[in-house]
């Protein structure tokens, strides 16, 4: 028997089957266009495996409240077609099998806190920055969720003093995701992110966003570690910076551990998310044996 | 047998002794002056019950980390002569019995999921708005601590347009303590808040202050129910005004439990701190127990 996986993207659905000792054995990565046309070649890979359970990160928002009418869907997404479309019960109706659903940040949290860089403390924050800022928690091996899953990428920041840029947030303009995803960057300078000198100032800006989420996350949760992926943060010179502007905005008030050990990069690197989804799967598997 | 409790705050510790239904049988109101002083007469106060176990709710910042040489303590205050004295410690040297230990935030924050306006949530976060600013939060009936215990009073705000105070947080200036604090509101009118007319223009900013930080807590724990205690928020004209502020910021982005209910009074009270210790100490017993 096998464990299913799928990150579920707004640009691509990766698709995973691992045996039970989590070694992937098959893998595919599928473009998001329709539900309809995306979830027929998730079907027809899954459909060559028996599966024991499933785990799922999706995009989002999506509905996590069991008690819900629309549980398992992805709600207020504006990726035309995706809105409203309930992707657990479309799972569900094809596999008699168990399934965890969660976000696609949620999952990353969990794969990177199980076998990456936190796999050695009891708690941990992911956050991804690229197209959108999106963040999970796991708190002594539980994710945080409560009235529904954290929106951390659209906290408040103080707008830099040198910034001029309004931000691209639909809904805050200038929040977090406003100032400092994948898009802001393209729109404050007129370039792509990944084009943009190691020397540019843009770079600073970047970081004292991040660092005011951080400082502002670390005061909320205490976590034990800090773990930022996605794209805009392969520009690794962006970890001192952070980490320099965080010290200066925290002013040794909270303890923390030292910043090196504290903000770092996913240790599964791109694998953290469809890591994530086995591992709830297989937790799954447990729960139903025990 | 007796449960114990102690709601220690900087300027008073109260004392209580309940029957294990939990209701109380004694009370004493001791004031916070040296520990010695303090301790002795808490002492000479529990000294006359047999306890089966205590509550502490201490003023911080406090050391949670059970791992910690300095476990127990109050840490880094600036109150002359509790600076890393050892609370938990000189309790457990009197009293051989099991002893819940956290915040005095948190401790409110667990009375008032227990038995206060969110006996009925999955989840709740309690701020009190007083001489400091602090915060705790219960998800599924387990207080939220990870590395440290929160310090949410802390958070970054933007500063009002029309503000020109400049913040009397000592280690962030303008954060939402420096901003939003009692003190904070004395310093900048010249007068104590709790003398100001309901019209005085200061209430909408001091709504527009908590309520970007509700709205990053909102943002990053989801929780069910928010409830807002201390000093400051007995000028209940200033719910209604944080409400708006609120619904402003998070501009329907995010789903929240209608308003009214979401952002509220406390259920207890002033009492919300010590039954949330008596509470703490009875889950102790249980777990003793079983
Ligand atoms: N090497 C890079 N340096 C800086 N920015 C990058 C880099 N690679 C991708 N990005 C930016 O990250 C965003 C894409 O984020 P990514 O995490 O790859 O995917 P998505 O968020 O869409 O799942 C784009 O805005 C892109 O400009
Ligand atoms: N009725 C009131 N209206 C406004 N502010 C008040 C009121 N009562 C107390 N305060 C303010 O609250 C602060 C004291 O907070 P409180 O919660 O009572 O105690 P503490 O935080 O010291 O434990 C003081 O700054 C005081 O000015
Ligand atoms: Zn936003
Ligand atoms: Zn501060």
């Amino acid at each position: 028997m096998y464990l299913g996986a799928i990150e579920a993207g707004g640009t691509k659905f990766v698709c995973a089957v691992s045996n039970e000792q989590l070694e992937i054995v098959d893998q595919v990565c599928i473009p998001t266009t329709t539900p309809q046309e995306t979830l027929r070649k998730v079907f027809s890979f899954f459909n060559q495996y028996e599966l024991r359970s499933m785990g799922i990160g999706s995009f989002g928002p999506i509905d996590i409240n069991i008690q819900s009418a629309t549980y398992g869907f992805i709600t207020s997404t504006p990726k035309p077609g995706w809105r409203n479309f309930d992707f657990l019960g479309t799972i569900k109706k094809h596999y008699q099998v168990p399934v965890a659903w969660t976000t696609d940040v949620n999952a990353a949290a969990y794969g990177e806190y199980k076998k990456g860089s936190a796999r050695d403390d009891a708690s941990c924050l992911y956050l991804t920055v690229g197209t959108g800022i999106g963040g999970g928690a796991v708190i002594d091996g539980k994710l945080l969720e409560a009235f529904g899953h954290p929106e951390m990428g659209h906290v408040l920041v103080r707008t830099h003093e040198e910034d001029t840029f309004q931000g691209s947030c639909p809904y805050h303009g200038n929040c977090l995701e406003g100032m400092a995803s994948g898009p802001a960057i393209e729109g404050r300078t007129g370039r792509k992110a990944q084009s943009l000198k190691k020397e540019d100032s843009v770079w600073e800006m970047e970081a004292y966003y991040l660092a005011q989420a951080l400082n502002n996350y670390t005061l909320i949760l205490r976590p034990d570690k800090i773990i930022l992926g996605g794209g805009v943060m392969n520009q690794i010179h962006l970890f001192p910076l952070i980490r320099t502007a965080f010290e200066e905005l925290n002013n040794a008030y909270v303890p923390v551990p030292v910043l090196e050990q504290y903000i770092v990069a996913p240790g599964l690197g791109d694998h953290a998310g469809i890591t994530g989804c086995l591992l709830l799967a297989s937790t799954l598997e447990v729960e139903k044996e025990s």
